[in-house]
């Protein structure tokens, strides 16, 4: 299972903390979610470049190596929005995602809805809280409900 | 392999015991069987719809995250189709398993015959009794035929 | 547009005609909607045979070398569940379609929801009458909007 | 070529009469423009719901039927990101397009440059106005080059 | 429809001419069906060879160029194999085409049939003459039945 | 490493003594080589039918689970021609390996050259010998030479 | 049909001129051959950068849009390797068209058969001067062999 | 990870040694690297040939069984040009590897940038020492960055 997106919160922690407490077997996977390491990686192993585009450049291929990987190899892909930044990056892998046929979750604010229409669409669920993608898990791997949750997609 | 469709006899069971009495060293994956939980999963995961459209949309988005995978994983694809009920979702994984080119193993009371041609065409074999599709892996895996059936596709 | 299942009511006419009304350019594949002929072709083409599990077996090959073609090419798959029959069938194409990641869209009434609801998932649309189809199609062709309609998924 | 992304600035025109003008024999796809139709469309033809969230997923789904099969035609997909909004189905279409391996050009203002980088990573060809795109367009297909103009990527 | 296999009798125009005198829209394609020319082609442009096993290698090359092309682009393959020779290569385009996919008729007379039975199992139809091949293309594309046969698979 | 074809003569316990005397750490598959049991398998399990055609199609169904699951898992497939029998499921296998993408290895006597020339060349060595397949197999997974060997291609 | 690699001789014209003078019905696609076009397009358009390594990459990246297009959508590839320069793009779109299964033609002096042998190993034709390749066109399309050359592979 | 090209330097121990001591677990495959031995395997093997072009196009085919089954199952391919020799193999295998989506590594002097630029446009990183490709490594697994480095792409 690969966790896309949203690197400023606890969300990916959360869902491995209670999938541990579940007894869930579960491999997860994420891109770096250091910041500076993500952002500065490019520059620092293949040599610092004039313009930040080329910098950036850099990262994101050695970033790629890793994320593509990951995502390619994962049987669930989860994405991540949260409320701040734009996070294109989240939305380019859903998008990366979808067109491989892989099952998708995302996860979101309801404040969200409508700007990401698209990619609920093609998402199989579509969840608000981080203890609802261990309740799919748990459901899925083992068939068991939780107990009801009150929170809506 | 992957055990699709009917949910309300113990076909499942027979074939699992009838593999493991016969010491093959086969893995089993089915949808979730316990039909309550299947119909609520969304809903209680996700949240109360207004409409049962939208609940049983939800469930069946979670349910699709068990069964794609557990069939895109499989070697061989077995469906099974019951005395009653429309069973469409059997069908429905019958052509998604012959799209993918998976081995098919259909399994139905003769009643059923001409309803099913078209699935039937798309099998590697067709069966009557969970029994027959034992000795099909045992044969498969093994080489090994049964002592002859009378039964008859 | 492959118009798959149900052949005993004229909603493909429906489609065909309002297709045309509306000046859309489409190219509508459907599978033979003779009945006696579908059933029939293989015992008469490729030889009469002992057991009409074979005959059926005979017809459903040469059927799906059309079916599967037409399949294959469509852009869109519509499949249609009417009120009878088991149609299993038009729920083997949708997973076949599904499986090849076609756009899919379901027309049947409100009473198959529950029983339809992994097909219904799996499709980008779910409409209730022939009519809506069309509408789907001018707005997918032109970006035209119809008047609006009261019917719902 | 599919022009996917940004609706609310003039680019596609400048590209397609661009285009025009250097007499390039190109079809350009593009998503319904008309943000209130694509908005309501979901709603419109198939029903209204008692969410927004539902009007949005059934408009969402009418959508993909139009945006998936152009996507998946184009030889090209050009993805523009504007000043303005979170534009996260642009962002999506680009991972599309680039998990089925399509040449991917985005177009964006300097200012997006460290969001966008992953996505930029994927493309082929980065740039900053959509008169450039016409430029790639006359050299992908002629051999022409242009004056050489000042705007870098 | 490509029309693969044994090259020593008329089946390919008893085919061509059924479908003209019927009126179907088809384009046949075939490997090149001059003997000599095909055993040469490969000595002859690119060199003659010290030992046979080359000049072989050599047209085995040339032929493929004609002959994968034509199968990856057909709709249908059928493959005729005669009452001599080893015919290993239409057995080989036949297995080729299985693994793509591709809709297979079988053309072959009964006493194949136990020799036979892998290829056969993987068509979508098995015929003894030509003349049914123009019956199932007439129904595949007009729906249209022939008079009743008497021949049997 | 799938072993297809001639089920006649010893060459498969040859290339398997022989990776076991070279170490090679090879997992090798093979079809049902029990003639007897592999001819009589469909209509001992699924019933016997009145003609001979529909036991071989019912045979050839269950051979068919197992040989393309363990041909499209194999990192290499051999499929090795007898001098005797027609032997087309062999050239069919090759055929299928072949568009699947497969390394293929040939196994045939000299004198089929001419008729096997299709099949060779779409393989990336063909041998003489058994032993041949062995050295190979131990080049492939150590970087070791044979002691010169005389036969040839 | 894609003419890929050296850009420094008339073999494109010879090609072209001997598929007119035969009456073949092939469309021609190439590189763009004007090569300080195509070593300053990606700064022409997209800017100059500082260091002549992101220029090259930006150039490589538009150049990209055009040949995989007409390579992935090419029937038969050939690749030209001349006497001079290292021409490793030439050996990449080699590569790259066999990994997708293209029917490959290469055309080098002999002086270049051992450095190419991987390459050579991976078409279906090794020819020396391009009116071979007229000559495997007019076979493959019509089956006629020329008068017989005396050069060799 | 599968590690491609010029084998006259210790390239190859500088990453595996690196990767060890940063107790990174990679599993690392190559091409077989004795030069030697890699010529002469086909002769060897299947018989010597009266030309050479031959003896390499066996040799070729024995080595592409190898080669094309550890290139197709790596996660990550790097391809090293070395100072000298053509290693138009090495841009095979880069071309190769593009094609199929894995993610590239691309290592070579400064002085090859331009004659490479269609290489390294395809790659996900362009190192100039093994150490590098050692520091990406380090960070795709753990999230690591190395102290930095002065040397540029």
């Amino acid at each position: 299972m690969y966790l896309s997106g949203e690197i400023h919160t606890d969300w990916r922690e959360r869902i491995e903390r209670g999938a541990a407490e579940s007894g869930l077997d579960v491999e997860f996977g994420s891109p770096v979610t250091d910041h500076a390491a993500s952002d500065s990686v490019g520059a620092t192993i293949l040599g610092q470049q004039d313009r930040s585009f080329w910098n950036d450049n850099l990262g994101a291929g050695v970033n790629a190596i890793r994320t593509r990987t990951l995502l390619e190899r994962a049987d669930v892909v989860v994405v991540r929005f949260g409320e701040q930044y734009r996070q294109w990056n989240a939305a380019f892998d859903a998008g990366y995602a979808a067109a491989l046929g892989k099952p998708l979750v995302v996860l979101h604010p309801e404040g969200h809805d409508h700007a990401l229409k698209e990619v609920d669409r093609a998402a199989l669920a579509v969840a608000r809280e981080p203890e609802q993608v261990v309740d799919i898990l748990r459901y899925v791997l083992h068939g068991l409900l939780p107990a009801p949750l009150t929170s809506r997609p």
